[in-house]
């Protein structure tokens, strides 16, 4: 079923949810969810309606056009998307293929609906899989391994060829499913709120290399995954989803690898969900969620 | 700060939310939080809304009065607290006090906002735990044990008893905190969607008596407890909430009871906050909850 | 690294772990896990060792020789095995391909140890996925459908049909992944404890067809999933694991089925892994599981 | 039932379990619990085995005494705990009262076992719950508030008098129920291993002050708590356990703190309840908990 999905944000006063849902009843829509936050920390109002689209007498274009003087007059940030047009996830990986095998059954299964337009990789190693699925895959070399590697000469030109290979396929959504480089602030500003990594801990514990060698350390009895979106800095930026396995002293690094897998696969696959459904916004260096 | 809280449940249709936030926008009203939630199997919708007192320029009573044509409109079903008048709990229980204990501390320490008028129980074993408190204690022995004696004489007239200490508390809700009396259909009826029960078992698995005994047969690997509303119907009433604690083979009955006393008072507390809270609506034999 | 895997139950007794320990020191043998369970309630012992297989100065065949002894003296019933003998594991699915696929991926990228020598289908819809893996594909059509038809002529052909691929594979673990067909009882009995099915519940609750609607009209705050041997007695064999995730009244059917599926597969996938690894022990209808 | 519970820990080797439990069988000792672990990673080896004291010929010191050539053959650290001799625990508590009201609970119901002799508060604001459980309530002022003044005057004084109180009464374990102090570097060391705190976060996550506010600013999708044995360095000790809640964008500061109250007094329950039933060995800088 087509629906509309209007997200807003805007400073909190009284009567947003009464401007915005006497426009939708006004036009006969019939809202089928609808979640709104009113922040009292920030000050900052959130919500998010999904619409019947068939209920409307316009389409997402005339949805836009008429309801701008209500968003002009609660000065709001807001956008509408349309179950129609899916979104399009760009994807990066390294090696490691489970985040990307587990996205990549769920985009087929129906699970996930979105478009997978290409795969970019640093490697060649997983064009078999991608390309059995009918995806394009993209072998771009990055030089330089990952942190250490920042002003390796060539370095600049990799990304600037990943941006425009995104830009090509008309990215919406720029997955790093495991892609073990750390991207440019530059590609980061460029695609504020837009790309998405899924860290192998649970955040803020063991940011850096080597997590889950972290938590054998420091003997921890949960370990953790962490979906957040990308910013320039570091591990740092807001977090979309996140959750845990219990542990315990027998297992070796191996198994908290192993562990971790699963926990990173299913992570990044809600973080995911959510963000193609328009359920997460961005509220300073958090998030709002509605799930 | 004192809010009123606005719950609704009625036909869905177009309109009703921008019918019941234009009225409170109207009258500058502050919406803290609101829920809702239209149950496509049920043509059901549940609404839910919580606005700061002062900044209505009417009480509870002005409200109920001024928002009663909105109601007519959409037949709606609703009603009105006012976190000014604290709901009165009558807790009855039996001899295992771990739910009790549990709900007299979170109310003691200010976390559950509700007020205890008395303790019912059919032995007189917790009398000196209650009374440390503050709260009046009434032994109101029921002949015939539980199941079994369904007919017992004097069995009807000791839950006359308790329906009279109820009604003269005052009572809004009644807790059956391990209680282990079935209660006459007459008695469930009459206060229909006001009594908790915590079972002490993840149903429908277990319904009945000896849940831990008949969990440890079946070997199942999770045990859980299950807070719902008392209906006539032994067990069957709708689910607030359920939670489960996973266990292993080396877990004797014992261990499984003592497991199971966290579960059961985690997830009574939980159940009572949101009935509190009027996060609960009853939907047919299921329940909508607004968290 | 080699290691053999001994797996014993006896009648509870005092010297059993001296006795078997004292069989492995004196031949050198370093033991890398050991885990033990008295069952008071039945009487019964369970060990399970492994050994690195390097240390000892006998192949798994002269392990057995000089074991037999010990085995007899405590009327052990025990089995030996070797990790260098991969166990195979025949699949038998349907249409739904959410289990098969997990367990694909998790055989192809290492994560499972096993052979998986084929694939049984009463459908032909799977083929593809199954044999991009290299994996044979029988499809052995089962005439009647589910239950209604046990005693449809074709039937009883059809799973002799299924058995006879079954140990011409030389398998050792049937899987059904979802595979929506009741098992004869004479199957269920001579592969007793060696097939391992994927209840789409938490069982007990919901046992029988179409566990998410049944769920959802209980209107329960979780739902599960079960792996459990099979036994003629449908839904009732014993639980190997079991898992749950928390839904809500605005969970739809198709939800409960989309999230069902994620718990699906992380539960057979870990049933299976603790099966392939010895470390289920059946314990009348209970399991001991040693993880 | 009197049980004796062995608890080693020694360099790993082969033979150790074979020596133990030959030592434990020859005597016809019956074993009702046993699990050991190797740590691969540090070459040492930890064994727990509880046994029913009724059935050797022998009491406490007569066991201590023959196992004596075993222990040192394998050059073991170990212990003997009986478990008709109740470990004595000793509360620290500030102002907040949920955990020391939980473990007062457990106590009372005999969930925990063990003795109570005393709880010792900076403040004289739970005397009268701690009273009326009869136990002891030492008021010892520390002068300085906590981190900033840790040179204060009068300091040390409190902490000698602190510790003087803990060998009065013949203390085993300490237990920081929310005791907002940093306890001297000369404590710690001398109690080593025999000091609980509960920290209100997932560590390492949110160490030092204020660790819910640090949460909520960050954003996490999930809080948490960490029972730890306390050593010299603030929150970097032993991590015994761990357990977490889910949180969302709705719940505020307040709400956090709330939720964590609950996390606070399962997990420091957990956490003693494993250490006395001599569950805990310290590895390094980790533990082996054998559950």
């Amino acid at each position: 079923m087509r629906r509309y999905i209007l997200t807003v944000t805007c400073p909190d006063r009284t009567g947003i949810v009464a401007a915005v849902s006497g426009f939708i009843a006004d036009h006969g829509g019939w809202v089928l969810e609808a979640a709104q936050h009113g922040d009292l920390s920030t000050g900052r109002f959130f919500l998010r309606i999904e619409v019947i689209a068939d209920t409307l007498p316009f389409g997402p274009d005339g949805f836009r056009d008429r309801f701008e003087p209500v968003a002009r007059e609660f000065e709001m940030t807001w956008w509408l998307s349309d179950t129609d047009v899916r979104k399009r996830v760009v994807i990066l990986v390294s090696q490691e293929d489970h985040c990307l095998a587990d996205l990549l059954y769920r985009w087929r299964s129906g699970d996930l609906e979105c478009d997978i337009p290409c795969v970019i990789s640093n490697h060649d190693t997983l064009r078999s899989l991608v390309e059995w699925h009918g995806i394009a895959y993209h072998h771009v070399q990055v030089p330089g391994g990952s942190a250490a590697g920042a002003r390796e000469p060539g370095r600049e030109e990799a990304f600037a060829e990943i941006a425009r290979l995104f830009d090509e396929a008309g990215g919406d959504v720029m997955v790093l499913a495991r892609y073990m480089q750390i991207l440019p602030a530059g590609l980061c500003d460029r695609y504020r709120g837009r790309i998405l990594n899924i860290h192998h801990s649970f955040l803020p514990s063991f940011a850096g290399a080597r997590p889950y060698h972290q938590a054998f350390e420091r003997g921890v009895k949960l370990i953790g995954a962490t979906c957040h979106y990308v910013t320039a800095d570091l591990d740092a930026g807001p977090i979309i989803e996140q959750d845990i396995r219990r542990i315990d002293h027998s297992d070796t690094v191996d198994e908290l690898l192993r562990i971790g897998r699963d926990i990173e696969r299913t992570v990044l696959a809600r973080g995911l969900r959510w963000h193609l459904e328009d359920r997460v916004l961005e509220n300073g260096g958090r998030t709002v969620v509605f799930t």
